[in-house]
């Protein structure tokens, strides 16, 4: 799977991500009320809002880019509906042959990090038959547990060929509480990189890893080191455009081969049309503005990527 | 809810919770069948072998318990149908008066933590009405993101008089890695402890803080400092039992009123008919093992605590 991901980043000369994290304060009016005329104002309105809202931006955005991060958060608080609108969007993605990372944050020890991996990247056994649950191609996973937490994880990737990208240096402002930390005069995140690079080897590609690294755009001088802690762990980034990371910032997240990070955006890109640069297209042609948003956005890094 | 929570404490005179963790594998031949020949071997099988697993645990041990605590990655890795037996299990022991931790370990930032903040613990906004989602009434939570990450869940919260237990210090062997190293002198789960304190001030119970923290029964010379770090914290407390924690290492993570603790035991209980101590019960009578074997963790942890 971390083939295919720079695969078809070079193939779409666009080394970025939408983060499909739809809050309903994003969906257009017109897709909310359908919605509602059809299920009420219900879990499952709400369900069926962000589904609709989804596939349209997915329908008008998928031949520009590699991948889409739907952050399972903004589903989960519906609830089970919630929960079946994220299965309906990750399958939908993969089907748009779309790499999927699922935002899940997931982290726990043992058996029960076993079953986070199997319930979101591999197959859950019942009885003699096996099934897929979520299905992502990759996750993201919290350290804090350590390599208790993290293994299984690895071993249900290696099985299924599919990746992790492992939190070491967050985009918020919060972030340094802990994990600026100095512990042998380097900061705490320096030391979970490493482990990073070591749980990576592990389960190789053919250039990266398929055990990748969050390190936020916010941090762009931690970006420059961390690249270099963990050479061959791809570095999704999030933190670009809304949250404050700018292209120029960005440039050292990425190995001389062009590749070795990804940049996501969410709402910057998937509630577009809500900024007044995109607001010609208005509400009703969101998708559209989607589009555009991303065609700005990979001008941006490119651009900044060839200076 | 920390209130609720206290008194029930006192009334079973048991500072223990049960851990929902069902593995297929647990769950007797008979249980398994019946689901199976009703649903087939597939996730709404398994749903249902853990759902009526569950209810049979439940109805022979709720009067002798405070609280549970379902660990949702087992039913998670069953997808939909397996969350829904996770709901199914909330309700259900809610409605037996039960105060139920979720222990779900999520944790983001911002609008991320606060949609799981909701979904979990709060009410979300469909239009003009609301729903709760999974309601809980406490939820466990990791600490790596720092306060941006923590921030959210405390506001529902406080608006829903529930609460958390933040990972301080886990019970897993490689636990050390990262939140044993020493920064300032202090290990970094002494830094976090410090942080739980101060956001528990911020929402006090009667005597303790609905903000609580995770600390594992195998470091008992951790608990007893983080005892004292945290006074008005009360100590979720995983390990106990089949991890090798002992009641005589738990003594020092409560306070002097008896209370401030609440040790967690999982499979010792749930699959206690499979240790040869409750052999004489059998497969059929699996949940008369898990009340025997609930009887004799209460006597275990106070008989440590009256000495």
């Amino acid at each position: 799977m971390i083939n295919k991901l720079c695969d078809k980043i070079k193939k779409t000369n666009a080394p970025i991500v939408v983060g499909l994290d739809p809050m309903l304060s994003y969906i257009p009016e017109q897709v909310q009320k359908a919605a509602f005329d059809a299920y009420g104002e219900t879990l499952e309105g709400a369900a069926e809002a962000i589904w609709q809202y989804n596939k349209a931006i997915v329908d008008a955005v998928h031949d520009l880019i590699p991948a889409v991060k739907p952050q399972i958060a903004m589903y989960e608080q519906f609830g089970i509906e919630g929960l079946k609108a994220f299965q309906k969007t990750v399958d939908y993605c993969r089907e748009k042959d779309l790499v999927v990372i699922g935002d899940v944050k997931r982290g726990d020890i043992g058996s029960t990090s076993a079953a986070y991996a199997v319930g979101h990247l591999g197959k859950v056994q019942v009885g003699s038959k096996t099934y897929s649950a979520f299905n992502e191609d990759f996750a993201t996973v919290n350290p804090y547990l350590g390599t208790d937490g993290i293994k299984p994880f690895v071993d249900v990737c290696k099985e299924e060929k599919k990746g992790l990208f492992i939190l070491v240096k967050t985009s918020n402002p919060s972030s340094g509480e802990f994990q600026d930390q100095l512990i042998d005069g380097r900061p705490l995140y320096e030391h979970v990189a490493e482990k990073v690079a070591a749980w990576g080897e592990d389960h190789m590609g053919d250039s990266y890893s398929y055990i990748g690294a969050v390190v936020g755009a916010t941090y762009p001088e931690v970006g420059k080191i961390l690249r270099k802690v963990m050479p061959k762990s791809f570095i999704l980034v999030p933190g670009y455009g809304a949250q404050g990371g700018k292209a120029s910032d960005l440039v050292h997240y990425f190995n001389e081969d062009g590749l070795g990070a990804i940049v996501n955006s969410s709402r910057g890109i998937i509630a577009a049309y809500k900024q007044e640069k995109y607001a010609q297209f208005g509400p009703e042609n969101f998708a559209d503005a989607s589009r555009q948003a991303v065609l700005d956005m990979i001008e941006d890094i490119n651009g900044a990527l060839q200076k």
